[in-house]
């Protein structure tokens, strides 16, 4: 099966490996001098290469094709949330959302916010797993933890949705959005947003949306606003009215 | 927040609460005789109730309110998946399946599989925890390990669906479906099915689908049909063409 390393120091003609993914390589996979393996760099580089050197802290390899903008989508998705309290499902949200396609993730810090910190270094090496997995060349942005104002002040998508099981309207986001666009969602924690932080948002262009009839977790909110927003982008969607 | 518990002890005029059930509501949440408690039986009833007695053994609630079919969907959607390697991973997808919204969830063993055994009342206690987190009545059936001649032969949905990285035509689940229809959904393995195992499931009514254009882990392959079903059931889909 097809399997993807990643490195972030690629040179003309030659990529070094990080020992961990050295170690991955001849160690676990036992992949010999001469053997093709597949790098991508988490910019949209792809790199076809030669494994020169078996030294797992300077493992060396020779670049023989090269891609850029492997898989690059025609739109751009960006998820704010806030934490879930346990890191275990912050970490899922991240592989999931990797896997179904994202461009940028961002912590928010609201109100009910029931986690003020996140474990940015464990989240982005999940993020690099999980696109190595997926077979893709991106990572995402990946924001430290912002509070909600600093957040909704700056966020600067041109489509700025945010998730309210309160509102009345109940504009599903299925319905509302349209493809090749630049999407943020917010999504609040399970205690959902204050009525403030709604009517902060709406001032500043955020539209409220819902994500379907469940009350879903923070985590389950966020990958199915990131699904749903990949499904429009397949343009394959018929009009199921 | 509004919160839910569990029985299947209903009866004509009073609900017996399991043990587990009775220690949360009393000892956790530290509710009182004569406090109003929410019950679902996952067959589709809802209860409000009174409690009546603080006895964790024999916690007895009187019936004040009932509802029958509480939120039923006019439409079945049945997922068949081959376990993932983790049992995590396997628990971990029945509890988001259930939170989306899924009526049956069969497991398959297939020819690639990683795992021939399920631990199936962990994930049943799972889908009952996911239940009443998401504020539903209906628990799904969760059927036991099946091999995958014995499911392909016996499964009677009305639309009959195999997920296949290798099939050429791509037709998007998302493309293809409507809605208020009843789904079954195939998901195979890490190694994806034989061509010997969609050959059968071919002949038998199944047809070829892809979810999307990136290589998803199998629970995430499965979490995916079943979110796109419930988006199509949603009927607000607008056509993205």
């Amino acid at each position: 099966m097809t399997q993807f390393f990643y490195s972030n120091q690629v040179f003309n003609e030659t990529i070094i490996l990080p020992e961990y993914e050295a170690h991955h390589a001849l160690k676990v996979l036992r992949k010999n001098l001469g053997d093709t393996i597949i790098i991508v760099d988490g910019k949209g580089g792809w790199y076809e290469t030669v494994l020169e050197s078996d030294n797992i802290k300077n493992c060396k390899l020779s670049i023989v094709n090269r891609k850029e903008a492997f898989g690059n989508p025609n739109h751009y998705i960006h998820i704010a949330i806030a934490p879930p309290k346990s890191h275990d499902r912050a970490e899922w949200f991240v592989e999931k959302a990797v896997e179904i396609g994202i461009q940028e993730i961002s912590f928010v810090l609201t109100e009910h916010s029931e986690r003020n910190n996140i474990k940015l270094n464990r989240i982005k090496s999940r993020a690099i797993s999980s696109m190595k997995q997926s077979l893709k060349a991106y990572l995402p942005q990946i924001n430290d933890m912002l509070t909600f104002n600093d957040f909704v002040e700056t966020c600067s998508n041109s489509l700025k949705y945010i998730g309210y099981m309160r509102d009345e309207n109940m504009n599903f986001l299925s319905g509302i959005s349209k493809p090749s666009n630049n999407y943020c969602v917010l999504i609040g924690p399970e205690g959902d947003f204050m009525p403030e932080e709604v009517e902060q948002a709406l001032t500043l262009g955020f539209q409220c949306i819902s994500l379907g009839k469940s009350r879903l977790r923070t985590e389950t909110a966020g990958l199915a606003a990131c699904h749903i927003l990949n499904i429009i982008n397949e343009k394959k969607f018929s009009d199921a009215e």
